[in-house]
């Protein structure tokens, strides 16, 4: 961009990049037609888990990055949403227990595949070593958030009947939970962002969360539906073994 | 492992896990064979320059993470033999050139796919966040490193007569350079990994960084073997046109 946005028109560019959200992938696009398999639907659930489990610690990396009072005492709330008894990493265990995972499994992160770990640690670091301005702003992929879990309620109970459905808990959490944090995380971006220079950065920022979902999908891709895990075609190959459910 | 091994057997150990180093990959096979596309060849030359960069960043962070002043005074070679006039770093550029790329397109990392980001960015981190003994010992792939510069050597000229032989400098020179800093970096980790505890954090160290290396080589298969960048499947995305060289 060359010229300053209003609030409106920067509103609107941000939001048309959802056009690159992880909604969009093929593995996601199989997963919510009924074409993966179990294996598959574990391998998401289980790697999806340490993105899961990272939101409250980036939340903490933000907050400790010295943002105003009132920014804290609103986005406080985030980390509690996870952590709390009954929150996010919690349901996502549920999760984990209704597609057949062991939770010992789910908590070691056995099935996590590197380049998963990669992209989801470059987010946490991300938020450690950015302005907290930066960091809350990287979290926007959450405005698309909602569809993807309406999409997930909707179509998940018919095509795996599997799966309990009170496993399901937390999309339907996150439906108003998201809408929430994207109101304020909005807001913020909207106020600070308020220069060429920033709202170019924003975007970039934007961009590399965007990056950062579409990889782990990438990784499952590669792992799951090609049967391409780390070291496929090594014989006897531990570290491999390891890797893929079931 | 369950009881400590004398040096030579955790030599040999360390040694056994080559067989997971990055020389096995398909794209890699393929690479030697004489099998890739000019435009494979720049997508890895442009993407393993931003490794090439990491290196003496990397190296630096171990440096800071205050080691003893004879492991400086050795290490500090590492960084000039990247950094240096006709050093690693120029001796890249020559090769980036030598396969059509221009200068400022691998310095400004136009072509670096983000799962190739987020491997070599965990490396640095590591680097940064670990000991100086751990994060030294993370360099230990070059033990497999002079097999794979001298199968390019043996193999480029014959299968790619269009790359100019002279940049092929950065292979040759790291032929000599590779095998003296194994020497260094094997005695410290014979030396210092002692428990077992110890050797088995060394086993995961080094499986780490043979992940970071073959996460490099799934993304190229991804994006130029596959012909599936990020935002392959979306139209008119401006993210993916940037991305693939030529």
């Amino acid at each position: 961009m060359n010229t300053v946005l209003n609030k409106k028109d920067f509103e609107t560019k941000l939001r048309s990049m959802g056009s690159m959200y992880h909604i969009h992938h093929p593995f996601h696009i199989r997963m919510y037609e009924g074409k993966c398999t179990k294996e598959e639907i574990q391998g998401w659930v289980a790697n999806r888990f340490y993105y899961q489990t990272s939101i409250p610690i980036k939340d903490a990396a933000i907050m400790s990055n010295n943002p105003p009072i009132d920014h804290r005492r609103k986005w406080i709330t985030r980390i509690m949403d996870h952590d709390s008894t009954g929150g996010g990493i919690e349901a996502w265990l549920e999760l984990g227990e209704a597609v057949g995972l062991k939770k010992e499994n789910l908590i070691s992160h056995k099935y996590l595949l590197p380049s998963v770990k990669f992209a989801v640690d470059a987010y946490i670091n991300f938020a450690k070593q950015s302005s907290w301005r930066e960091a809350s702003m990287s979290s926007l992929t959450e405005m698309f958030a909602p569809q993807i879990h309406q999409q997930r309620l909707n179509t998940w109970p018919k095509h795996y009947p599997w799966i309990k459905t009170d496993g399901l808990r937390y999309f339907q959490k996150r439906l108003s939970e998201a809408r929430r944090d994207v109101e304020h995380g909005l807001a913020i971006t909207l106020e600070e962002f308020n220069t060429v220079e920033l709202q170019n950065k924003a975007c970039e920022i934007l961009q590399f969360k965007l990056d950062i979902l579409w990889t782990i999908c990438d990784a499952l891709y590669l792992a799951y539906e090609l049967k391409r895990p780390p070291y496929f075609n090594i014989k006897d190959c531990n570290a491999r073994k390891k890797i893929i459910t079931g």
